[in-house]
């Protein structure tokens, strides 16, 4: 079996690390003091706010839109697959039985590793496991000292830093914020080698068309610097696929889907499903439209490739019904959050979920509505938690100050997620004794020998009482984050990199940009 | 059986009330459009993050605690029930064998009325329901326009008005703020005939020995309009212990434990256990003391009246070890309530919990300490939630807008509890087949039937895009929550009292004023 936990070579490198620099006295700032690595687990059952019976009219109803409305699939190729599979074609639009889909589905493994070319950074998928990624696809990026702007690579770069500096950062989850001021058609060559060289941690490929794929796949093999074949044994890229809801899948993301099955690397199916929106305006109506879709994506990367990694994704949220607008964090969306992993778990399929917001300040909002996301999140058994560190603006910002607030709650629930220690020592009668009534533990010896470690330490969390904290100037929490965000930038460190790992990248990064990229007249 | 739920006179009243304010134009501000009243209900398994066999290691290990270090009971009349039902008595110290605690707790029933003035308020507490009570005994108070401030009667007073206003909030914990501009020893006169008038939702009075809890009962009495016997067989009037932890009860509070448990009322008995302060270090050797405390209490009430009702009551939080100051909405907080919740079930009786913050501003700390709480507090099975609404700094000061924010958190999460709709029309395959395949649910028959009531509707959440946002000058959530304060206390309406009611309560509290009130020498 191949835990993930916190691993001892890991913690002693950073360790020296933060000696390094603080020896160091101004050459560059001091570490972080942060939670140590290693994935989360859940130790408890997560929770069940559905019957068995409920949830089987949700899987039912799914079977029932794939049997007779169908999904429209765009790409030829794909629709020979369920063809052939025995589902009935007409013109674009594919009816698949509901056990063609089941038989289809049973082959998805349950758990299964997703390799970073750092091996402590490889990741559990499914089993209770958790892994945390960044923010991804935002088209903008802000920070409280140079405000909103469109996306662009120097702030790429800096959420890199900020993804491999962060501990409790498992994953890059896709782009942090859209380089566009990159051509679109070598955008995926500059930002795969920056994920692959300013990271160790495993890492997205967007699926827009076969080269793209392609070169994702093979930036992520060098990275790791193995053969293909140990590639197709080892997944070390994976791909999230939003179906174009309501019940269609577009040509380059069918490609993406087939080229990653066939090669045996990570497809996630995540139906975008806003309810009233691109969904029924009922969050039942809604999961059964998110269930059939994906159910329908994770069925075809089976039909490619029998046992290829693949995991079950849920994003059902909901609209103002006012205005339009989408919201997140609400509890609708915490309620599909739960049932979301309820259905994936029915299918015995990983869990892809996602840390939300719609706020546009760092206020109480941005920290209400991710808190409600990670409580549906957590408790309704999520494996891989997208979008952890950093979302805003229901996905249209990617915020600096926001991914360290979200570091310190994602901190928090891992911290929450340690079970407590039982041990007849930590119980405390001794000290209780010691103490007795009337008394004070602050000096005794039980205390004494753990407060150390007693307690998570937060990052931002102000505890100074009022005068001290006025005193200060009343800083806000989105002012501690802006702090810690310049201390973790000014001690972000580069990964060590085999430099023939790194020659091999650089030059098949050379050549296709070279050959012109690939195409983006689509 | 007595469940309460959304109460179709009480809704229909409120959008009476809020059709005449808003024909008034001018003459009264419009009333806040919020969620309806009802208690919540958890439709499903709290969560267990220890195993039995876990549990039953903390549970002996108090037994133990009690058996062989004892708790220190300072009135001789409560020594003497523990004396008589064979405990054994060393001065003040009191050691309780497990099989005597286990049999008297035993009596504590498992559910039980809490009766306001207004029926439509009576709470039920216990069984899966859970109770959103206000912030109490804040000693500051403060709002954004004029700060912090030592607690008064006039913001007392207001806190009252938000209390009733809000359908979320069930019942008043305590005083939101204390008003210390009252001499104390009438403050209990005056402030509890303010809860009986100016709300109709059950209170609670302090226990600060015989008088206090005397005059408290008579008000809850006379508010009711009942006679002595009917009080006795309905609870009409609740009150916190905070044991002196470690292992401590001082002589004014179990004053109030026998009164109100000889007199049927209900207690609860809440150690506040700070993890390395007056507990010990460990959140488990911390739930072991405060399980020995809130057991040691309620078998007390047992014995002196079996079948009194009583609340197991939890409050284990940590400090911080590097400052001492305490902490609250923590990982280690939300560990705590939810063991707290498996406790309390396993001896089958209500739990009471707390929605903490220990941040100075209402910014990002101030709600994810607060939904962290509610995380632990909902998922743990919380039934009498105390601050609800209004706790920051560690409960030193009872804010306004805070008590604003935390009403939309508290909605939010009564939200999240009220259960999907899984009929088959709610399922949304004919809108899935009218819509098709690429489309949209905007307008669909499906969509227009529901969208006025599909979703929550947040009092603060804004949900506008950036720039929308900005061209409004860029608003926090604290702003917003600002603004629905002063709609909310211009809005406010005095509920209807019976005449002889009032002029009664008014002759009982001048009787007892000229009569000097209550003693202050301890």
């Amino acid at each position: 079996m191949n835990q993930v936990t916190d691993s001892e070579p890991r913690k002693a490198r950073r360790r020296g690390d933060a000696r390094r620099a603080a020896a160091a006295g101004g050459a560059g700032q001091a570490a972080l003091v942060q939670q140590a690595s290693g994935q989360a687990k859940l130790l408890f059952e997560p929770v069940r706010i559905v019957s068995d019976d409920e949830l089987e009219s949700l899987h039912v109803a799914s079977l029932e839109v794939l049997e007779t409305i169908g999904i429209d699939v765009m790409l030829p190729e794909a629709r020979d697959y369920f063809l052939d599979a025995g589902a009935s074609i007409d013109g674009e639009r594919v009816r698949v039985p509901g056990d063609l889909i089941m038989q289809a589905i049973s082959t998805v493994p349950s758990r299964f590793a997703f390799h970073a070319r750092n091996p402590a950074n490889t990741l559990q998928l499914g089993g209770g496991w958790l892994a945390f990624g960044t923010v991804a696809s935002a088209p903008n990026s802000s920070d409280l000292e140079r405000g909103r702007r469109p996306g662009n690579l120097k702030d790429f770069r800096n959420f890199l830093k900020l993804a491999q500096s962060f501990n409790c950062i498992d994953f890059m989850s896709g782009y942090p914020v859209e380089p566009i001021d990159v051509h679109p058609s070598v955008r995926h060559l500059v930002a795969l080698k920056d994920m692959a060289l300013m990271t160790d941690k495993p890492f997205h490929a967007y699926s827009l068309g076969l080269e793209r794929i392609r070169d994702g796949i093979e930036i992520a093999r060098i990275a790791r610097g193995v053969g293909n074949q140990q590639l197709e044994t080892e997944p070390s890229l994976f791909t999230i696929i939003n179906t174009n809801s309501p019940l269609k899948m577009d040509v380059p993301m069918l490609q993406g889907v087939i080229e990653m099955a066939r090669r045996n690397q990570i497809v996630c199916i995540t139906p975008f499903t806003l309810s009233g929106a691109m969904a029924p305006v009922t969050i039942s109506g809604a999961l059964v439209q998110q269930n059939a879709e994906a159910l329908a994506g994770i069925a075809l990367t089976q039909l490619v490739r029998p046992g290829a990694p693949a995991i079950y994704g849920g994003f059902t949220s909901n609209v103002d019904m006012k205005s339009g607008a989408p919201a997140f964090g609400t509890p609708e969306y915490m309620k599909a959050a739960m049932v979301g992993g309820q259905l994936a778990r029915r299918y015995d399929i990983p869990y892809r979920t996602s840390n939300t917001c719609a706020a546009n300040a760092i206020d109480a909002q941005a920290a209400y509505e991710s808190v409600f996301s990670l409580w549906g999140v957590t408790m309704g058994g999520g494996n891989l938690v997208m979008h952890g560190a950093g979302w805003m603006e229901g996905g249209l910002v990617a915020s600096f100050e926001k991914f360290v607030l979200d570091c310190d709650l994602i901190q928090m629930v891992k911290s929450f997620l340690q079970p407590l220690d039982l041990t007849r020592e930590a119980l405390g009668l001794e000290a209780m004794r010691e103490v007795g009534p009337g008394g004070h533990f602050f000096g005794c010896a039980h205390t004494m020998a753990r407060y150390e470690s007693a307690f998570y330490s937060p990052l931002i969390s102000d505890w100074r009482n009022f005068e001290q904290w006025r005193a200060s100037g009343s800083p806000q929490a989105s002012d501690k984050a802006q702090a810690i965000l310049k201390q973790v930038l000014g001690s972000y460190e580069k990964p060590a990199t085999d430099p023939a790992v790194e020659e091999e990248l650089e030059a098949f990064v050379a050549k296709r940009t070279e050959e012109g990229g690939a195409p983006t007249d689509f």
